[in-house]
Parts: C-alpha cells; structure tokens; sequence
C-alpha cells in the first residue's frame, strides 16, 4: 500500500459504502467525527476538540483518540474488501505518544497486509493546531472479513 | 492485588478523588458511562446501550468498549497512586471477543502489577443482559504515574 | 476454560500430538524448553536459566520469555482445535513486569475465548526459584486454526 | 526520525557501547544472530534461517522472530540513550504477517517517540531469500530507560 499516491482518492462506489456504514455508527456522529479521506486501503477520520470528548486534564480523551483510530483501521480495511463483506475489529493495540492538544485530531488508517481472512492496519493519530501537525498516537489493528455477510 | 475480597471499597478519601476525576472526563458523561465499584487496585464503568455509542451493526462500537476498559484501568492504578498525582496511559491493547451486545457494558480494570512508575492492568469488559454475563472484551494496559503533579 | 481443575491432564490422542508437534520445533530444543503440563485449553512449558537464554544483565533474555509464553500459547489453542488443522499465531503482546530472575522460567498459555477461526489466549510466565514463584511477564495472543491443514 | 539517512552510522561510540551489550546477550550468540546496523535511532539485527530457530513447519519460530525484533527496538532506543543509563523493555506486541520463510530474517528496529523515561520503536522483520524481501513481521515496543544505572 505504500506506494499508493497520498491522496488517490477510492472508487465513488467504495466511497459511498464507506460512507453509508459510518453514517449507521451512531457513536461516530455522536463525538462529532467526520470522514476526511478515503483511499484505497487508507482512510482519514477528523475530530473536533469538544468539551464532549474530553479527559480529567482537557486533553482529548485516549478513548476518543482509540475509537477514531479503529474506525479509521477498520474502513481502510473495509475500501479492500469483496461486496457483500463485513469488517470487525479482532484487536488492536495503540500507544499513546504526547498529549492530544489542539483544535482537532485527525486518525489515519492504512493497509500494512491485506488478507483474505485478516488484514493488519498501521493506525496513526496526529492533533492539528494552525499549520502544526504532531503524532499523538501510534498503533497496529488486526481485521476480520465476514464474507457473504453484507453490512445491511 | 488477587488476593483482594472481590467488592473491598477503596477508603472515602480515594473514591472522593476518584470521582472528582471521573466528573472532569468529558467524554465519560456525553457516552452516559459510570463509576460502578471503586476498590483498591480495582474499579468497574458501566455504560448502558443507547444509538449514541453503536456501531453499524447496532453493537455498541469497539472504540466504546475500548473508552471505558481504558478509563477503567486508568483509575483502578489511580487508587494506588500517591496524593498530588496524576495518572496517564502509556498504552493499551485490547481483544474484541463477541459482539457487544446487551443492556449495558460494564468494564472492569484490575491492576495486575503496581510500580512506582509504570503499573500494568487486566482490562475485561462483560455484556450485561437480564441476569447473563458475557466476556466481550479482553486486554492489558500500561500507565504512568506523574509524581508531584496533582490533576489540580 | 476457568472453570478445568487445575491440572486436568488432556486426552492421551491431544497430548501425543501436541509433544509430537513440539518435538518438531527446532528453537524449542536448542532453548532447552520443555512441556511441563498438557491440559485442555492449558500448556505449560519450563525453561531453564542458562547462558544461553541470557540478556546483557544476565536474566533470562525478554526474546526467550516470549517465546516460551509463545508456544504455551499456541498450544494451548491446539489442544482445542480439530485433527486435521494448524494452529498459526496471528499476534501477541507481552508485558514483562519483573527481571525473569530465578532457575527456571515457567510459561503458562491458557485459552481465553476458543473460536472456529480464532482463539484468544493468556500468556503468562513465572519466575522459580526455591519455593518463590514470581509473575514476571503477563500477556495476550490471538492464534488462526487452519482447518484441513495438517502439520504433517 | 524519519528524515535521518537509510543507511547514517551512529558515532563510534555509540556503536561499541551496543556491540559491547549485544556480546553480552548470551541469546543473540546461541540464535546466531548479528548486528548488521547500527544508526542512531535505528538497529539491524539479521538472523540465518537452521534447524534450531525454526517451528514445527521448518519456518522461523515466532519466538525468534520477535527475540531479533525485540532486541532490534532496544537497541534503537539504547543508541539515542545517555551514557551511565540501561535499556529495558516494557511490552511489545507484533503481528505474523507471513510465514517466516527465506535464507535469513532482517530485524529492524525504528525509535518512534523518543522520551526522557520512555521510548516507542516500531519493530519490522523482513524475510531475505535471493534478491526478494517480504515484510513478515510488524510490531510496537514501548522501553524505558534507567537513568545511572549503566549496563556494568
């Protein structure tokens, strides 16, 4: 997948089942996140910094930084998988790198290896302010395609 | 920390500062989480299932389950740390079982090594519903302590 | 699997091929490793402390740890699986919490969720020495069955 | 990181202080592992596929891979480490890509995040036969550094 360009952007029709499958997330329009990318076999999710998605000390909370890490994983395994599939999380594993600070936080989800059954995603998480951008958040995700089990 | 009588209650003055932390997380009031259990090196969050926290299949989203394993292990280690603390997650990983279905969630954070600096936790999350329980949820955590930093 | 007595011993058929399996494993040998219990969902295997398995300090390398909590693992899931499968590890995470001191360490896989496709499981590992039995490393693994796919 | 030259040699210095501790992995010597590089913030470690590194299906045992992977992040992080001050590793996780097939594995440790206490490396494992390298393992490590505690 590294050698995709940057922002090659998916096919309209893997654009729009991505973007059908988040809108039905009710927890992603709850935190007020939003699709800002989707490519092949790599998706971006943005999120605002709201009193809403907080922790003790005002940063965003990990669990915000987790969640939209995840979707982002998941969906960029999901841009690579056969019509008529479901994609679940098996796992993931994320470390926290600095303090999410700033105005927003943007998740971005790659494709490290793609599989028939399972895929593993790089998962990236970068707070935004003015022109800085700062990785905050660093994480590896394992994926399972459901085949024949469509989404809806 | 095994050896502990399963529902020990943490002393006042650690629930105190317990919850005057968990009250200042933002995102655990706008999920509708909450401090079920305080003991020491133990503390369970409940969060009841609503659309707000679901994913696309109408589960409650991995990255919700994830929110409160982690705030879970975050303060199970906090009621072990010194006054004029604070506590942060290094990293977490974290194994989705089955889908997170049910009334409610209810995480449970264990710690399962305490050190001055670094304490690692079990995290478990069970699916509530009528009277059966269900492992949906598996992980470990790392956190830090920051001496002489008090949250505020 | 919490509910097995503690030293269950697996069916004659399951332990004949998982020593078999062992036994085939070239790294197992030249480690000095050994299978020291065989139950259903549980393996134990036991290394002794050695130059060999060493670090720069002198404890038992975090590579040989690992890798005996590796294969306890991954056998524990194996004693489930069907004849006629592979067992493959996915991924693992491990925390080591303690130096691996002592005359021997002892890995203990035990399965926490067995699925068709994917079994979850608990690594730990123990530090021995005289009577004393430390905790010194704790982890978790997610393991594939390869239906149909023989080892040999 | 990211922008120093493949292929930059730490300082003289630097390289003998990881050499003399790599000596001292009694591990690394019994496996036949080599250091191959040494830049700062960036460790090679290689690893000929025999008999006695390998699983029951003659690939390179998961342990051995993550043992040169484990070691491959220490050593990144020990090489941006002051002098008087050791390495320990606090958890990894990694994902098996690939069958761990080929003449040898190339380990090869990234710092990530590098901080006073502790330090994140991305590990990647690459199987080597003829010309062809495929990616096979991937992982995160989190180290943390002691302070005046030097390895002798």
């Amino acid at each position: 997948m590294q050698a995709q360009t940057l922002h090659e952007e998916a096919s309209p029709e893997v654009q729009a089942r991505i973007r059908a499958s988040f809108e039905r997330q009710g927890l992603m329009g709850h935190l007020g996140a939003q699709l800002s990318h989707i490519g092949p076999g790599r998706v971006h999710i943005t999120l605002p910094h709201r009193p809403e998605v907080s922790q003790q000390h005002g940063y965003i909370h990990a669990g915000a930084t987790s969640t939209i890490a995840d979707s982002a994983g998941g969906y960029a395994a999901f841009t690579l998988f056969p019509e008529n599939s479901s994609v679940l999380t098996v796992e993931f594993k994320i470390n926290l790198l600095a303090p999410a600070a700033g105005d927003s936080l943007e998740a971005v989800g790659t494709v490290l290896k793609f599989g028939r059954t399972l895929t593993v995603c790089q998962l990236e998480v970068f707070a935004l302010r003015d022109q800085a951008k700062t990785l905050v958040a660093t994480g590896q995700q394992t994926l399972i395609c459901l085949h024949e089990r469509p989404e809806r």
